[in-house]
C-alpha cells in the first residue's frame, strides 16, 4: 500500500467539487440543511467537472461508428479516446480490451459469458452479489470468509491446488495447466467493511495455480489507483456510477482472448460485421472480433465519455493527496464511532487492515433502518441501510441465522428489536469534512437520545 | 394510420428544440456553417427540455432502491415513476412490466433470453440485425422480403401455419397450442426505408396461430404513437437515444409471464431477493419476479428519467402535429429527390406506403460513401452511408450479390465506383425546413456536379 504511506506525507486538499454539493433537504423540524450525501459506495455524485465536460459534449452529440456526418465523427473519436483514456487510468497492458458495459454487474456477467468449457470459478462468500453470482453455469467453489489478507491468500491455494483435473482438461488448449481453466473473481476493496483485499497477492496465487483473475475494482477505483500490470490481474470491472460518472456506464478491461474467442454478449448490429442470408434460407454472421464484438446496439457515448472525465479528473488531483485526504475522514469517523460504546464496527480484517472509506456498523439496541431514517430526518444525513446486496458477508460479520433475516434492502425487523441488518456511511473524493463530523455527532446525539426515545414511543 | 390523415387537418408546429440546433461546423471552403443532424434514424440529438429536465434533476442524483437519504428516496420515486410515465406513454396494459436495459438491442437480447423452450422465432429477412440476430439458440424461421404489407402478414401467417408441432408441445402448458410456442419478432418502421409495416395484423395473424408478437418500435415510437393495446402486442422495444434521449436507456415493456419465468438476465444484486450460503458451501438465490428481477446493478437512473422526460415532451406536443409537420418534410425530401433522375430511392413497400422521416437512396455513379463525405463537407449535413445494420435489406433493395459486399459501416468500393452500399438521411422533431431544404438542395448540386469532378479527378 505504498500510496497509503505517500499520503501521509503531503498535505490534505479540498473536496472536489460534486454536483449537489449545495443541495438542501427539510428536516423533521422544519429545517433545512445542506444534504451530506454519505452514501458513496451505493452511488457518488457526479463530479462538476464530469458534469461540465458532458454538459459541453451533449450539443456536439452524435451517433457513433455510423455517421459521415461531423459530429458523428467527433463523437466517434471521443467514444473510441474514452477507451484509451479508460485503458491509461488503468494501466493496462498492450493487447488489453476496454470494453464499455453499463455497470460492474454487467462487466461481470459479461466476463462469466466468456468462460472456457468447464472453466472453474472461486470466489470468496464475502464478495458483492454481482461477484458471487454471474458464473451460472460454471461450477462455484464458495470460499469461507478469512480472517486475514494472509488466511485470504492461503484459502485460495489452498482451494486451486485441491481442484480435481478437468474432465475435458486433456481435450483442451494448455489454459489452466493440467487441472483446467479456472477463474479468481476477488473485490479490491470490501463494500461492506472497505476494507482492501490482498489483490497483488492472490493474483499471483491464482497464476501459480493455472487460474485467471478478474477484479471487481467497483470499490477500489474511486478511492485507490488500480494498475493492471503492477496488480497482474486479467482483468478489471468497475461502474461509473461509483467513479463520480452516473451516466449508464461500466468498463471491463482486460486480457483479449477470451473476449475474442467467446460468442457476443449481445447479439446486433455493431458487433456484426457482416450477416448474409444463405441458400438454405438461414442466415450467416461474421462478429467482430475486438471490443466491438461485446457492445451491440448504439453506445452509450455520453456514458463512456463521463467515465474518461472522470478518470482525467481523478488523474490530475493524484491519488496520493485524494487518499490523504479520505484516509484523514475515516480516521475521523472510526474514531468517532469507537467513542460510543453502543457501536460496533464491522470488520473481517481487523483495525489495522488498509480501507478505504466506507464503514459499516450496527447500533445495540436500534433497528439499523430506523436509525438510518432518523440520520436523514433529524441531520439531512443520506447513508444506507441493509445487508449491501453481500448477504453472506453481512451474515457472517452479524453472526446471524439466515433463516430469519430479511432480504436486501427491505429489513424486516420491528421498530426499537435489534437489527438484523447493518448502517453504512461511505464517502470520496466529494466529500467535505462537515459531513464526516456531522455524521459522528448525529450518532452519538442519536445514541445518547436512544433510551428517552423508547421511553417516550417513538 | 389514422394519426396521419388526422395530421393533415393540423396546422404544422414549430421544430422542438434539440440540443446542438445552433452547432457550427466547418466547411472544406473554411466557411462554417450550422450542423444539419440528418441522421436521426441512428441516434437523435436530445430534446431542450430533456436536457433540462436532466441537467436540473443531476444536483439530486442519489442511490436507488437502496439508501436511507433524502436524495436516494427522490431518485428512487423518479426511477420508479418514469415506469409510470413509460407504460402511458405505451398505452400499456394492466399487469405489464416495464424494464429499463440500454437499448432496443439489449430489450430484445433480454426477451430472447426469456424464451420458453422449444420456442420458434419468425423475423423477417428484412429486419434491423438488433431484431434478427438476439435468437441464438430458438430455432428461427427466415421470411423472405415482401413487397407489400399484404404480403407481409400473408408470408407470415403462411409460414406459422406451416411450423411443425414442437417436439415437447405436448409436455408443455398450452402455450402457443399445439404447434408449441412462438414467437414473431417485426420492425414497426424500417430502418432503411421508413416504411410502416402492418404491425396490428401481424399481431393478429401471430395470435391467430398460438405465437406472440414483440415489436421493434426503435424507429417508431420516435415518430408515430405506440399503443400496446390498440396494436396488441405482447412486447415493445425502443431506444432512448433515438427517443431524443441519449443517455445509454432503452425499455422493453409488455407481458410479464415469460419475464418472470425465465433466468435473470443479469446476475448480481437488485435482482437477488435472498441469498443464502448452504450447508452444503453452495448459494442459494431467490431473485425477484418483477421488474428488478431482469435490473441487477444499480439502475441508470439518468437514462430512465431521460425517457420519462422524452415521453412527456413528445406527448405535450402531440403525435397529431408531430406527424403533421414530420410528413411536410418527408414531401419536401421526397419529391426532391424525385426530380433527380440519377437518384434512386430505395422502398419494399412502394411510393403511396405509409412512412416515418427515414429515406435512403442511391446516386448512379456515386460511391455513397464518397457522396455522404461532400454532403458533410461541404453543406454541413450529417447522414450516414452504408448497410444500416440491415444486410440482408439492403442487398435485397440494391439486388446486390452479398459476396461482392463489405462491411456495415465500411464502404469497399474505390472513389467513383457504383457504391454497394446506400445514402440514409432521416429527421424528426427537432428537424427546421432548413436542413432538409439544403439537402434536397446540395443532392441536386453534387449530381449536377459529379461529371466535372471526375473529369477533374477528384
Amino acid at each position: 500500500m505504498s500510496v497509503l504511506t505517500a499520503a501521509a506525507d503531503r498535505s490534505v486538499c479540498a473536496p472536489l467539487p460534486v454536483l449537489g454539493r449545495d443541495v438542501t433537504v427539510p428536516l423533521v423540524t422544519g429545517d433545512e440543511v445542506t444534504y451530506a450525501a454519505l452514501d458513496y459506495a451505493a452511488s457518488a455524485p457526479a463530479l462538476q467537472r464530469v458534469w461540465d465536460d458532458v454538459a459541453a459534449y451533449a450539443p456536439y452529440y452524435g451517433s457513433v461508428h455510423r455517421g459521415a456526418g461531423y459530429l458523428s465523427r467527433l463523437s466517434t473519436d471521443l467514444f473510441e479516446n474514452a477507451r484509451k483514456t479508460v485503458a491509461e487510468f488503468l494501466d493496462c497492458r498492450d493487447g488489453d480490451e476496454v470494453i464499455f458495459t453499463r455497470s460492474t454487474t454487467d462487466s461481470l456477467n459479461l466476463l462469466a459469458a466468456t468462460l472456457p468449457a468447464d472453466c472453474r470459478v472461486f470466489v470468496f462468500e464475502t464478495e458483492h452479489h454481482a461477484s458471487l453470482l454471474p458464473w451460472r453455469e460454471a461450477r462455484v467453489t464458495y470460499l469461507d470468509a478469512p480472517r486475514s489478507a494472509r488466511q485470504a491468500v492461503q484459502t485460495l491455494e489452498r482451494a486451486l491446488a485441491d481442484r480435481a483435473p478437468s474432465p475435458s482438461s486433456q481435450l483442451r488448449s494448455s489454459e489452466g495447466g493440467p487441472n483446467g481453466p479456472a477463474l479468481v473473481c476477488v473485490t479490491g476493496a470490501s463494500n461492506v467493511t472497505g476494507e482492501l483485499w490482498p489483490v497483488r497477492e492472490l493474483a499471483a496465487a491464482a497464476h501459480a495455480h493455472g487460474a485467471r483473475i478478474v477484479l471487481d475494482a467497483a470499490q477500489l477505483a474511486p478511492h485507490h489507483p488500480v494498475s493492471v500490470r503492477d496488480l497482474d490481474v486479467d482483468w478489471v470491472a468497475f461502474s461509473g456510477h461509483k467513479l463520480y460518472a452516473p451516466f449508464g456506464s461500466g468498463v471491463l478491461a482486460g486480457r483479449a482472448d477470451w473476449l475474442r474467442e467467446a460468442e457476443p454478449y449481445l447479439a446486433g448490429g455493431g458487433a456484426s460485421r457482416r450477416v448474409t442470408r444463405r441458400t438454405d434460407g438461414g442466415v450467416d454472421v461474421e462478429w467482430h472480433e475486438t471490443a466491438a464484438r461485446h457492445e451491440a446496439g448504439s453506445p452509450n457515448v455520453i456514458g463512456a465519455y463521463s467515465i474518461a472525465a472522470a478518470c482525467r479528473v481523478l488523474t490530475e488531483a493524484g491519488f496520493a493527496s485524494l487518499v490523504a485526504r479520505e484516509q484523514n475522514l475515516i480516521r475521523k469517523v472510526r474514531d468517532g464511532l469507537a467513542e460510543i460504546p453502543e457501536v460496533t464496527v464491522l470488520s473481517l480484517f481487523g483495525d489495522d487492515a488498509p480501507r478505504v472509506g466506507v464503514i459499516s456498523f450496527v447500533v445495540e439496541g436500534w433497528n439499523s433502518s430506523r436509525f438510518a431514517a432518523a440520520l436523514s430526518a433529524e441531520y439531512g444525513i443520506g447513508v444506507r441501510d441493509g445487508l449491501f446486496c453481500a448477504h453472506p458477508l453481512v451474515r457472517t460479520l452479524l453472526g446471524s441465522d439466515p433463516q430469519t433475516q430479511g432480504e436486501c434492502g427491505a429489513p424486516e425487523t420491528a421498530p426499537g428489536e435489534q437489527s438484523l441488518h447493518a448502517i453504512r456511511v461511505s464517502f470520496g473524493a466529494g466529500t467535505p469534512d462537515e459531513h464526516v463530523e456531522r455524521f459522528v455527532r448525529a450518532v452519538g446525539e442519536l445514541v445518547g437520545d436512544g433510551a428517552r426515545r423508547e421511553q417516550s414511543g417513538r
